[in-house]
């Protein structure tokens, strides 16, 4: 791999879309998976990796109808002429390892898996080509039961991740539902059906009376543009009105309500019945109507989605960059679908999972006050003054390292300053100086950084509290580690 | 993302040479990922994670010479034309990170990574086209000492991860000493030099007799085939191989017989200098020659590294899958490059670092006896009876995991006969079942599903032991967790 410096050199950019992550960001995204892992694998859910490439068949949707597919997806071809994608989600890959192993897994397949996923779509601010997704999903029970099951784990996950109690809920909805709805509406056209879904889906941003139009004849916007409506008649349009604030209340109310709006139809019973077994597991789980409700409009995904549906969405109201209340939204998601295996084996296999975007939850947290940040300070950093004593300083480290505190020798070819300020850029809690008088004595000076930050915010100048806790201290050798825990304890 | 089953499936198979990891080899490998960031992060390394993609001119030696290259890297064009590549290691693109944040970047810049790289290369038994490695580099220090760092680490990182102190040894090489003795031996042509250092990269295999000839006309192996030798006359051969020979006993002694060899010549003597410098902070780091050696017959990697060069050996003798005697041989290696970042910048910026493949250790480490597969034991299971008792079921599980051990409700369809069979296939520790007996009584009955095991292995049929470790009991139900952590700790 060597390389000599060419004659123009390449300019140093990762390529759009696709960004470089620092400590910060490294460390919190991994005290999210490693929270989730946790509680997915108490739950019995059992870890999978699989390859980043899929062959372009096998994830479906994206089959190559050119000689080079480029829609949503980063494909290539192989040696052989086979097409093969990069993974777009963790679904269509467990979909492919169930059908390939289906006879030797335990039935239901249980498993997590987390990792990046790639879209091969227009790069945006906060939109990027390669993200990470952490799943779950129980591929072969078509009980409802599974359903509650990943939804109450998934509520523990986050909660474990690090949301407060209360501050994201799971809102469920059931695709049969909207079957029946559109049956006793009268609705059997596929496009009638999908405007309807759209008209719903804009509940939250027009309110029930801009979206009765929009299920009605249609709706003229403020500019004066008009969209057309899904074209029910007034007595539809208020079924599914009602149906869409059906969701108020505790899970059995809803429940009930929606009873009035879509029971009768064979699809819609069929879909309460499932509601009604994942409230009573919900219920056995310990999963109250705080943490999980069922709530009829929520319709993302439910084209995709055979049965339940679940939407995890973040109730704080957090700020934007202009200080601006700002609603989080939506956070995780996922439901039933029974196709997806089928796709290889021809006979319908019942799945259902959770997924979540790991960058969209750590933002979450962020908004959320939960700093996971503190694991990306620097080590202590032994000040290195001379070539000859570069073993002495070595051994102090070491010696800190040994009691579990991060530390290094500055490497650098920089004097005493230089290297003060390196140490306060990578965070380091405090400085080590091990001149030729402290080791004839025997001590070490210690330089306390969280103190020097302190004081240069202007936190505190209180005469008292520098006394209890000097900024820079010459100490005998063997109380140092115990002055770096006094100062690491404090910050 | 909805598919319908279409008119002809898909066959359901990863593409060659990716393959799917289940739990246990995912556990083995994030154990050793999380022991050995801990390990780096107490010494300074800061994590970092880029993107699968580079630009393919960034990385380098895979430039795009035809409309499609695909020599070693899986490489596509974005939409703007541009070829972009994954990664083939995690250098490249620490290279051109450090290349366009160098101005911001703390200095020395201290950084590790762990992640997939892909090769696209012909797959084979053992040889993949992704792979998961770990490394770490210091970027912008030129002292050997940021080089004894790195290897001092290494063998920490190594040893945290579960190999057996002594077990793996860090042999030291440098690149300049290479130059120095070339120099003596009057070596000039670079095509001469490669002969050189391919004869010796033979020692292992061929010993000194085999290398003495390489090193000169040629050699005749036992099938009559010819090799063509490097050419050297035989006082130049004979420093060569005294040169290789150099590296028994200590550190010290090492460097005393190499400067016998090589000293003299300006190179030479400049690495002499440098294996000095790291010998004397590996000392100051209390890594003695048990776990760090100076020896001068590595060659592997040294046309690329500008310096110092080191190899991870593993010593322990393991045995292949046919019993058989066999070397493990390297689990990792690193040195030196001060070129890397020059492609960008035009100024040659010192860096020096050590990677391993993560599943490569895994394997050492099984081969080792360290079986790192236990946490991937399956959950306690919860037999389920009758669909409306689940909610009852599913309260003994939450009990449970509240616990802290990993437990689930059945949610297949079957009977009890393959309900135990799943937790055994599982390897659950135990399955408990609640009927409507032991609900009415207040009891739950568990089963010790490690026992059975054991029994059935024949391990012991000790009637005694039986006696103290009941198969399956029937208990208060406020006994369940204790009951567990006794089978757990017993497992």
């Amino acid at each position: 791999m060597s390389e000599r410096p060419e004659a123009r050199s390449p300019e140093a950019r990762a390529p759009r879309g696709f960004i470089d992550r620092r400590a910060r960001d490294v460390v919190a995204e991994r005290t999210i998976l490693a929270a989730v892992s946790g509680v997915y694998e108490r739950w019995g859910f059992e870890p999978l990796d699989t390859g980043a490439f899929e062959y372009a068949d096998a994830l479906g949707k994206f089959l190559p109808d050119a000689d080079r597919p480029n829609e949503g997806v980063f494909a290539l071809q192989d040696d052989d002429e086979q097409w093969m994608a990069l993974r777009y989600d963790l679904t269509a890959p467990l979909a492919r390892f169930a059908a390939q192993n289906w006879e030797t897994l335990p039935k239901p397949f249980r498993r997590y898996a987390f990792g990046p996923v790639w879209r091969n779509e227009k790069p945006g601010p906060g939109r990027f080509r390669e993200f990470v997704q952490c799943d779950a999903d129980t591929v072969g029970s078509a009980r409802p039961e599974a359903d509650a099951e990943i939804i109450a784990m998934a509520v523990e996950g986050l909660e474990a991740a690090g949301l407060p109690a209360g501050s994201a809920v799971l809102k469920i909805n059931n695709r049969k539902l909207l079957n029946g709805l559109m049956a006793a509406a009268g609705v059997a056209d596929e496009g009638q059906k999908l405007a309807v879904l759209r008209a719903v889906d804009k509940l939250d941003r027009l309110g029930a009376e801009g979206v009765r139009l929009l299920l009605g004849e249609g709706r003229k916007d403020e500019s004066g543009a008009f969209t057309k409506g899904a074209g029910l008649n007034a007595s539809a349009a208020e079924r599914v009105l009602a149906f869409t604030a059906a969701g108020l209340g505790g899970r059995g109310e809803t429940l009930a309500r929606l009873a009035e709006v879509v029971g009768g139809s064979a699809e819609g019973d069929e879909g309460l019945a499932e509601l009604a077994a994942i409230d009573a597991a919900l219920t056995g789980l310990g999963v109250g109507v705080d943490r999980a409700i069922i709530d009829p409009s929520v319709v993302r995904g439910l084209e995709y989605y055979t049965g339940p549906v679940f939407e995890a969405e973040l109730l704080l109201s957090t700020t934007d960059e202009k200080g601006q209340p700002m609603r989080f939204g939506s956070i995780g998601g996922g439901g039933r679908y029974d196709d997806l295996v089928a796709r290889f084996t021809g006979e319908r296999t019942p799945a259902t999972g959770f997924s979540f975007g790991v960058s969209r939850l750590a933002a979450a947290l962020r908004a959320a006050g939960r700093d996971l940040s503190k694991a990306a300070r620097g080590p202590v950093v032994v000040i290195a003054f001379s070539p000859e004593r570069m073993a002495d300083y070595f051994a102090v480290a070491q010696e800190i390292r040994a009691a579990g505190i991060a530390a290094e020798v500055y490497l650098g070819g920089s004097g005493m300053k230089a290297q003060m300020k390196y140490a306060d850029r990578r965070l380091s809690p405090a400085a080590i100086i091990v001149g030729d008088d402290e080791l004839a004595a025997g001590t070490v000076t210690v330089k306390d950084l969280d103190l020097g930050r302190a004081l240069a915010a202007k936190v505190s100048d209180n005469a008292e509290w520098r006394a209890e806790r000097p900024g820079q201290q010459t100490i005998p050798r063997g109380e140092l580690v115990e002055a770096l825990r006094r100062i690491l304890a404090a910050s």
